[in-house]
């Protein structure tokens, strides 16, 4: 931390915030130019904020040297990380593709997608059994029943699953179903829920909040990472703009960005990232130009009769000629699908 | 809703969505012009997406008529919603100020401030003692101890107390405590949260999300109504925008919005909203003036020792003039404090 | 500027900064830490980009110290700036209202729409002649026969014009006509325009961006007091964000912030900043009471036939209620209308 | 247009909205349903807006069924608009190159770049003879010094030149020089310089303004097609939002809607999109995987000594390695370079 002192800040308001610095159990290195005197704070900043050295009188301003989270830091760790899934890898040059449709909705409806999927290279299934939903009239899952069914494809088609948990009442239960454990968006902040899947010792999914920052992001996995839990995997999944002709606006920089600065696989999820069903193929093929280390994509057998999110979910065979796509940009940046 | 079908859409794809329509319990009523047919669907749509109609064929768009809401609708209910709190009534004239420390530090921060508050004219005694704090390294707050040292002020300045639940398993604990439980900013669409809230049937301040809509506003306090909880209050606290001369942007446009589409009362968050002490004055005159059914203040007695938000924590002093300048502007709008 | 070097600088690069430094004409302040080195950089640094810093080897980051503007500056310029116009003065405790409609249309429109903001208590006149429209199909405005309209609705009504020069071609022209010059939202940046004005010497009536910073504004401010202009008022009009029940999100905040950086006066256009005629009472009487130094409101005898704008513009009895209403407001607050 | 009447609307406000339609020399037609009429609007909607009929008594809403741009949209002109400049096509199967410094700031810096560029494979030279600053104590580029430097570079190196115009007064200057009219992103909707450009039958290359939508872009290219003027190049360069840790939000997602929407090409900008040079590859990369036209890239020999964006620019060994990348994406999606 750097503290900047007003221009007319007096002997005694300098001689204060060194003090304060001190009683906290840091080291104080004063630098006085012609125009203000710097203080550099020396010692670990992170359980501190800037707040509290900005309200000492004679304080204009003070600088974070340092990025507030550690484990999640390249810094910290600089070898990219490998999360192993049941014999998947998720880190590695192979890109990971999950796949499946939003909601569980039936039998039927998730074997036939499951089946789809197998057969067009999907490494892992992907579907919600509890649905955050905006409105408390829309479907809101199937519950324990849907989580009995993800365990069935999951068996029949040899494809680990991945499912959202939304409360920590309900992290034992789906971790007794799923191999990674989703946190939705929504729940990116949820505190709580950081600590009970951090907790649980299995692999997690954490989606960008639809307004965090990147920083945000790598605090929300820092909570997990607290744990001991090193099992992370990040994935921008689009971000809140003032542009209405998508649903959200994929933040194609956040890759390349979360690449540099962290250690954890970044995975893409351009079906949220867009909206639109059209829009999937040409932002999956950019994602992986630009880096990513996976796709997560909603498919669904028959988008018009989907229970959520039907207008983003791709039909098996776009799905498969999506896969192709994606399969020739990997190659062209030196990875496989 | 309203189908707009393509310009070249056949017969048979007319006579396919009126049949999807009918198939759902709608009627259709189909009004074929020179360029376009558009088809109304008759009946309650909420329970459906444009989604679902979007991906028919020959179908261009679908555009919703209703508010996706209605428990929390003026039209539901024209008069305005008084949730009353231990002889406080929120939602009349009188403009109600809820008041206190971002955390609960300690029983001697907690009481000095109580005192202070209730002199200045403060009706209702924030604190937090489960704090959702972005970094896991940061001050989370004091348990239960916490809520003990909450009560122990209520009891002695006769200050009812709102503070903040963060899990579903907490929500009887808190309750027990609290006459008041505030669902915070980040936890605005964690659905099982705002369930177990509804289910508990006490008054909740629902925060608004700081990348939430006022549609989805109105939607998490519709999942609260729907368990016959009434007592539900609606607090703006500023969103996220481009704009980095201020932690967050204060929506005053929200307030009379708010006041013209649901009936419960609303209040507004100038500490949050501003996140710097200087603004919260302007602010909560400007909140009063704009037609606030109350405020929610952060006080701290020595904010450079506050462990949390202490750059946006007012001193009571100042505290004290800010409500009186707030009490000259309600009663130029026609109401008391 | 503060410049922080990497962990690892070594001793030549940390050399190299310094020659850059000095080679710019600056004198380097070192302070070395146990983890990292800072280097002060005395001198005026505004010319210079923290990017040029943050490529050399071995820097980390650079970090101003100072506002990039400086003739806009509470710093440089302490007290309020009063604007004069004709007898009237913007910036002191008097609140000062401009109306009129959002174009104007035809003689009689405007000599209606003038007689009435008159008789309610407007202080200047304005109408749009030149008029930035997104679509080439929508009106354009009257251009010259407008401003002609406005001269003879200023001599007739004695109310000083305020009304918008949309490029440097037309600012001789218009300032024959006008007794304020405006600058639109969408030409903030427009610094060929901003220079135009800057040399005409005439009042400035400066919009901010919709998607512009305060600190951008404050800049475009700037352009023009650089040409020696002292009599420029700013105007917060909304800013684009995620919330679409608003045309704008009126960015209340900005009003005290602004009064705390510059001293020039601050105006209030809560027509364009809210898009809707039912929010501009509430969002008048909050820009009040949050310390706007006068608004500017569009005003039209028939809404529904305006020619741009009819939105959010007010018939004339609603426009004399809203300043019945700020006018109690502004005492409140201790200032007239 | 789609005219949504209140549920309680009378038969006279019924009557009235269509007298007021066909007034307006539109054709009516009305479809009651039990809880509401809705009245369809036949003919061209595009000069009147949604707002006039949402003034009217009795009206709930006025929803647009056709996009407000025409000659810009593909519905319009269904086939690949190919823009021909000196021998060069932008818009076909070949990924077009345009790459430079920022500013001209030198003959030797400018030769020295532009031999670099044409050596890397690009097909055009970019360079800032007239700079839009932030600052006005910001260098605001060397003018027709910088013109006449880039006419040189063109006869030398064979290269065709793409340079910004700022102001309308400047067109028939720049136009003498330049073989593309850039329109900055800042001065999208400087509609009196989109006039200019129109009238100058000149391709021009239309930058997205940073706070636009992508339907404000198409209204944009609008104003310059309406003049008759057909080569307009589209050109995504990054928006506004709330996360910090780049300069821009490349949008990514905008590259396909643009390509479904209009005929228009559309380059990509990553270095504006990101601000920061080790960016720039990834985006390129991730840009034409998503579809795009081509690419516009700022590079400089010394990018630590630039007069402007330095921290964005590439060296000429990284913009040749860049290339390479970018040339084996392009064949993955059956392109070239």
């Amino acid at each position: 931390m750097i503290i900047i002192m007003k221009h007319n800040a007096t002997a005694d308001e300098i001689a204060g915030a060194v003090a304060d610095i001190e009683s906290l159990g840091f080291k104080a290195h004063l630098s006085s130019g012609e125009e203000r005197t710097i203080i550099g704070v020396i010692g670990d900043e992170r359980p501190i904020e800037p707040d509290h050295f900005e309200l000492l009188p004679g304080v204009e301003r003070a600088v974070r040297i340092l990025h507030p989270f550690k484990l999640a830091s390249r810094d910290f760790h600089p070898e990219d990380s490998v999360v192993k899934i049941n014999g998947i890898s998720v880190g590695t040059p192979q890109v990971i593709v999950m796949a499946g449709p939003c909601s569980v909705e039936s039998r039927e409806q998730l074997m036939e997608t499951a089946a789809a999927v197998k057969q067009a290279g999907a490494h892992i299934l992907r579907g919600g059994a509890f649905k955050p939903r905006t409105s408390p009239y829309a479907f809101q899952g199937l519950g324990l029943k849907g989580l009995e069914l993800l365990r069935e494809a999951r068996d029949e088609f040899h494809l680990p699953i991945v499912t959202e948990v939304m409360s920590p009442q309900d992290v034992t239960l789906v971790a007794q179903y799923a191999d990674i454990l989703q946190i939705g968006s929504r729940n990116m902040q949820n505190f709580a829920l950081l600590h009970a899947v951090g907790e649980m010792q299995k692999p997690v999914l954490l989606k960008r909040g639809l307004m965090s920052t990147i920083e945000e992001l790598l605090m929300a996995a820092e909570y997990i990472l607290s744990h001991g839990n090193q099992r992370v995997i990040l994935c921008e999944r689009g971000i809140r703009t003032f542009e209405t002709a998508t649903r959200n606006t994929f933040d194609i920089n956040a890759i390349p960005v979360l690449k540099s600065l962290t250690h954890l696989p970044v995975l893409a999820d351009p079906s949220h990232g867009t909206g639109k069903w059209e829009l999937v193929a040409p932002i999956a093929r950019a994602a992986v130009a630009a880096g990513a280390d996976g796709l997560i994509i909603e498919v669904h057998c028959d988008p018009a009769r989907a229970l959520s999110d039907g207008a983003q979910s791709l039909k098996p065979d776009k799905f498969a000629s999506t896969i192709a796509e994606v399969r020739r940009v990997a190659q062209a940046v030196g990875r496989t699908v």
